[in-house]
């Protein structure tokens, strides 16, 4: 847990742990009671990174970022709304987007180009912005480093708990720390679940190298669980990289290499977060591919296999099912011998090459007993090797899904 | 109905239908007391056409199949066992297809390479193969024109009912049928369901017009519903024509327009009655898309939202969510334009552009109260337009498949 390996002076505050962040979450009315506002301000010019759907419907608040992120330099607070979306909202979405943006600066006497606007939920109504701006007012005032669970909460949706982590190292002699939170539902497909991530750091980082990190470590972690970035409206993860640790990271250094080892399992503890609250989620399921021709086969048959709702409700239902989850590597599209092909579930080999099965089901379905699954499928046909992340599949799902706007 | 379509002297016989052949499905032990084998003869040799799963891993009954077919001119039976799908079990599960095919042709007094042999059910397990030798002696000395219905019943895994359907048609002042029996389950997700059809006619068909003529028709029917025959182990399409009717058909005629026609309109029917038999379903869903720029355009969009959980979700809680239905057009991959996007339920256009909402939602929820959903997405974007069939995604799908085995 990377909480445990904050230094011992420092009390664990999240996205506020690296200094120079405050943040808040309040309700400021597009939900019935919950929180649905959150606001996360530097008190310093920041360098910012980020990484947003590829989905050819994005939501209004993504091409604001990425407006902003493209034609700025330094940026200073990120606003998300929950509850609504703000997708599919036409022309006068994306004004109500850049004027959360305006408010949000005005609010904090900064620029409308330094703030980056998010949201998530329901498709397709408009903001009810009275009520946004009226919080946005309110959240301006309530920042402080105290108010980070708050910021998480703000973000959720059908989430069932906080998604809060951080990350403080020595380097050089100097304390830096890292914070993220993240939001994400519907993970058990990758099919528009929104997916947010909002990461600090007191570190000073280029954009450019910031960006480089922040990409890389995304690619194998957000981008390795079944809630797959890229296809929603509105998945977007940003990073701000304020410098108040007075520590600056640059390319090609130890330094950089131990900032990216942090900042990749931070991100990694987030997405593990995520999955495990998953929609009806009962166990959390880790799928190493060892032995593809290459990286790139391995992880598009670990994908295959964390997509398959057969495999999925097979592990629901503790039914060590083997045959399905060869045949999902075999309708992955990679090149392998199903001749070679072994299945370990935690640790216990239960089918060894030439189809042996090793042990009777009634004993192989033991090993599906656990909350984390480690499902490692050897194919022994090349050096390639990919983790990708998932969870079961309950009849929860549906009823999550079905009566979602209800 | 293709039923009503009979000629009124003729009586509803399913695969048995056309003039000369025979068929029955019996108990030979694999399940408990369900029917789990059945056979179908041809009284004379019959020309062969087959579609057959892409799937890296092929059951032994595929490849038997596939051989077969290719080194044959004419073919004389079709074994399908239910309750085991002889898929991943090496090469003893090879021996053992080829075993049936030998058995079964010494039952009826014909060569191995003529029979056809399928098989659905639990993946990796052996077959049981006295019990299967005993059934085929069995079944040998007791198929009829009358027990089309036993063979329909005996190829079922988690179907509900019997999917059985016939035609008969005037070519040239002759009576032409085509009959067809198939079975389809797990159809919520293309992932790896089992899908089996087998048609028989009495017309005279080559075998290389034969398999123009099924692959076209399977292409628009068995292909557009979101089983995906080409993604499970074991799913094929077999079709027999044994030229009992003394009609001939030949390429580039107008008989065999008219057969196509006919062929065409069966499988569609077969097609239905699968999705609407989908684990868990009570909902069936037609998705066409229109004005995509290509019809190849069409069909992947229509096939991403046929795959969405989150729509087929909303729909079985008949909540007419269309941000979710944009959305998976926006993650197909196909470029359209999201403004111009136009959606339709059973007629009532609920979605026109530029977003523009034309009913409060409680209203536009009715238009899924129906248990057949017509979903019309218009792209207003180029010319191209396809259809698929799918159904809505409910608790009970979880139920039967974290249980499949037990």
């Amino acid at each position: 847990m990377f909480q445990e390996k904050l230094i011992e002076s420092k009390v664990n505050k999240g996205i506020t742990t690296p200094k120079g962040f405050k943040s808040v979450g309040i309700h400021c009315g597009i939900k019935k009671s919950k929180k649905d506002l959150a606001l996360i301000v530097s008190d310093f010019p920041a360098t910012a990174a980020g990484v947003f759907t590829l989905n050819k419907v994005q939501a209004a608040p993504v091409l604001v970022c990425k407006e902003n992120l493209t034609n700025g330099d330094t940026f200073r607070a990120i606003v998300c709304n929950s509850g609504n979306a703000n997708a599919c909202t036409g022309e006068k979405g994306y004004q109500d987007a850049a004027n959360i943006a305006k408010e949000a600066a005005n609010a904090l006497g900064i620029n409308a180009e330094e703030v980056f606007v998010s949201s998530t939920g329901v498709i397709g109504e408009k903001l009810p912005m009275d009520k946004v701006i009226a919080g946005i007012k309110k959240a301006a005032k309530e920042t402080s480093e105290n108010e980070f669970l708050s910021a998480a909460e703000a973000i959720m949706t059908t989430d069932t708990f906080v998604k809060s982590r951080q990350t403080s190292f020595m380097l050089n002699g100097i304390e830096v720390s890292i914070g993220g939170i993240a939001k994400g539902s519907g993970m058990i497909h990758p099919n528009m679940a929104t997916m947010l991530g909002f990461i600090t750091t007191d570190a000073s980082i280029e954009k450019q190298t910031l960006q480089k990190l922040l990409s890389s470590a995304n690619k194998k972690t957000f981008n390795r669980i079944v809630v797959d970035g890229d296809t929603s409206t509105n998945d977007m993860v940003i990073m701000l990289a304020n410098g108040a640790s007075g520590i600056r990271i640059e390319d090609g250094t130890k330094e950089y290499n131990l900032f990216e080892e942090e900042l990749f399992g931070l991100l990694k503890n987030l997405s593990m977060d995520i999955v495990k609250d998953g929609e009806g989620a009962t166990k959390l399921i880790e799928i190493t591919v060892d032995g593809a021709l290459t990286d790139a086969d391995a992880e598009k048959a670990a994908r295959t296999v964390a997509l398959s709702p057969l495999v999925k409700t097979a592990i629901y239902g503790e039914d060590a099912n083997w045959g399905r989850i060869l045949a999902a590597v075999g309708y992955s599209g990679i090149e392998f011998n199903p001749d070679k092909f072994e299945i370990t579930i935690n640790e216990v080999k239960i089918l060894k090459q030439n189809y042996f099965v090793t042990l009777p089901n009634a004993i192989a379905n033991q090993t599906l007993k656990a909350e984390k699954i480690n499902l490692l499928l050897e194919l022994h046909f090349g050096e390639g090797k990919a983790t990708c992340w998932t969870c079961d599949f309950s009849e929860e799902y549906v009823k999550i899904n079905g009566s979602y706007r209800t």
